[in-house]
């Protein structure tokens, strides 16, 4: 007998975890568009805007600017993949899941790992890089700036003259910052950048923008041995995204029309403001989780303003609470990661999910679950 | 000063190249439905039933039967990436771009690579297989079962049977095939397979269905080294997809929604309706091109029914033919590739894309314009 399944029905929910975030209508509406083909005229000149927009959004001329056919976590493959070779050192900073997984991709490259570790929910220490570069050959140096399993927002420009001081790359991660708060590639002198599209961009998670500046190109063209992912191939990918349009995979159509519409959103609203609207929602979420008695895990300078890591009080049940938001209120929040689960819970404001409503919704619904 | 850019409005086509295929109406809902977060009871409830649906339209009981969040190309690599280690002995089929690029994979692997060649445009000898196998230790013979590039339909279970009878695993890429024509997983013991979704399962381009049997399930535990991409890691993702629901990354909501309802639309069609709707389609297609005068490189008992490659006659304009079917009939087809550049059209007849009014178009087209 043939099971029959009914059409699908998803509930709409207020995302406020650590995305996907709200999808605005124009986004939703262009991935309803007419798919193409991914050599149709009419889809390289949407190539060609989502490389202009992606160059906007993340303050960047560099040519190879793209979306990776994947999540964010394949753009930190990408990244890695294709800078490091067997044998090459990488020393990446480590205050989350995320920085962990950076030395486990980096260790698949074959490189060779040194971490300079701080403690959950605290930024990574400069002057501790500095130390552990001495007397290792660093080819590139990796951190995380929105660390979404802590909250913690990473500054990344001291971390990348760390790194150029001694001729190695800098490489960060922006998946959960990017359009929520500044990330200035070119004038923080990031070589290779990457982000997703769930989170401050507002677009349905499954592509990933990166960025390689000259210094990493240097370094793509310049390689011994194949990179080890060809599906992640950059210096391939860029004969499809370039003037070429060789054929390497077939590009995800749909969703490159919605993070088309997503960044266009985000450029219409304008970078800056949608910057600011990120840091004052946060300031009316803080103030409003104090007055519940809630506290922060991070310390006010290094919290990031789209991801908010807030203690769970004693003999509160984390579990129960985030089940009745999500079936009285249908909002979601995220629960902590590793050595976090159970302790913090994680309040996200990113893109459309960052108004004062949702956070009066949300501070509302504490009042009365606590 | 901001250039503006206007909303995104791409063309109605009639997809008849090597896809993307035509998205018919519920699947287009399906991807403009809400998004959830990826641990939403509602979510977990569509990922159930896209296993169930995929096991059915896969022919398998796999417990390992998902979808890879990238394109047909990272399921590819995901097949390759999982299964060999470094030193390990590849036997792969080459008569086509797609056996090329697994070769290429392979390599990428570590994986010492043998290949078995035939001309582009017929089958691989499963004797000829056999006699490679002899005296080289294949971890995996791996074999494309509709070469896209070519248009042949290689017959799988002999080359199967030749893998098994050495030991090794028995790989095969249905991304072409799969929901056009026969594919059973189990029945054949095909050990790993992997398919598309732009093709004969008519979503749009974005995630690829994998499979893997007991054997290769096997062959993942027993892995002495971790395998090279962190991303296609299956045994990480199975957590994921399985009873623990671990974070792995993010899935890609959207296009997730997109292929239940795809899925959907096939099992409700009927698997075996499908593929004689597509050979009934085929056959239209070949008669109508044959009075055209036109001949088809492939000969009758290997052509793929879902991918018609068929000669360009001498003093024919292969670009500006196909430039005048996109722009005066806003149908695609496709151009050859590598060394079939040129020399052959590429005419998909794939899912949605696959009717008799599509067929009985380009034939009216291609009488004026020819």
């Amino acid at each position: 007998m043939v099971k029959r399944y009914e059409k699908i029905n998803p509930p709409n929910r207020i995302l406020m975890g650590p995305g996907p975030s709200n999808v605005p209508a124009p986004v939703m509406a262009a991935l309803g568009a007419p798919v193409v083909g991914h050599l149709d005229p009419a889809f390289l000149a949407v190539m060609e805007e989502v490389q202009e927009m992606l160059r906007a959004v993340m303050r960047t001329e560099n040519t190879l600017t793209i979306p990776v056919s994947g999540t964010g976590s394949a753009a930190m493959e990408a990244a890695l993949v294709n800078v490091l070779e067997p044998g090459d050192g990488a020393l990446v900073c480590v205050n989350g899941v995320f920085g962990e997984r950076m030395c486990d991709i980096a260790g698949r490259c074959g490189a060779e790992v040194r971490r300079v570790d701080a403690p959950w929910g605290s930024p990574v220490d400069p002057g501790a890089v500095r130390k552990a570069l001495d007397g290792f050959n660093a080819k590139v140096v990796a951190a995380v700036h929105a660390e979404t399993s802590t909250g913690v927002l990473q500054p990344l420009e001291d971390l990348s003259k760390a790194a150029h001081e001694r001729g190695a790359l800098f490489l960060a991660d922006a998946v959960t910052s990017l359009a929520g708060a500044p990330v200035e590639v070119d004038r923080w002198g990031i070589d290779v950048c990457y982000s997703g599209t769930q989170k401050c961009l507002s677009c349905p998670p499954g592509l990933a923008p990166i960025t390689f500046g000259p210094r990493a190109m240097e370094v793509l063209t310049k390689r011994k041995t194949k990179v080890r992912s060809w599906y992640l191939d950059m210096t391939m990918i860029l004969k499809y995204w370039g003037p070429d349009r060789a054929y390497h995979h077939t590009a995800p159509i749909s969703m490159i029309y919605a993070l088309r519409e997503a960044l266009r959103v985000v450029l219409e609203e304008g970078l800056e403001k949608r910057w600011e609207r990120h840091l004052r929602v946060h300031d009316s979420l803080v103030r409003g989780l104090g007055k519940l008695g809630l506290s922060m895990l991070v310390e006010k300078p290094y919290r990031a303003p789209m991801i908010n890591t807030v203690v769970i009080p004693e003999g509160v049940n984390d579990l129960d609470v985030r089940r009745r938001l999500l079936g009285e209120y249908s909002l979601e929040i995220g629960g902590g990661l590793g050595v976090l689960k159970g302790k913090v819970w994680r309040i996200g404001i990113m893109g459309d999910s960052c108004t004062e409503e949702n956070v009066g919704i949300l501070l509302g619904a504490l009042r009365k679950l606590l």
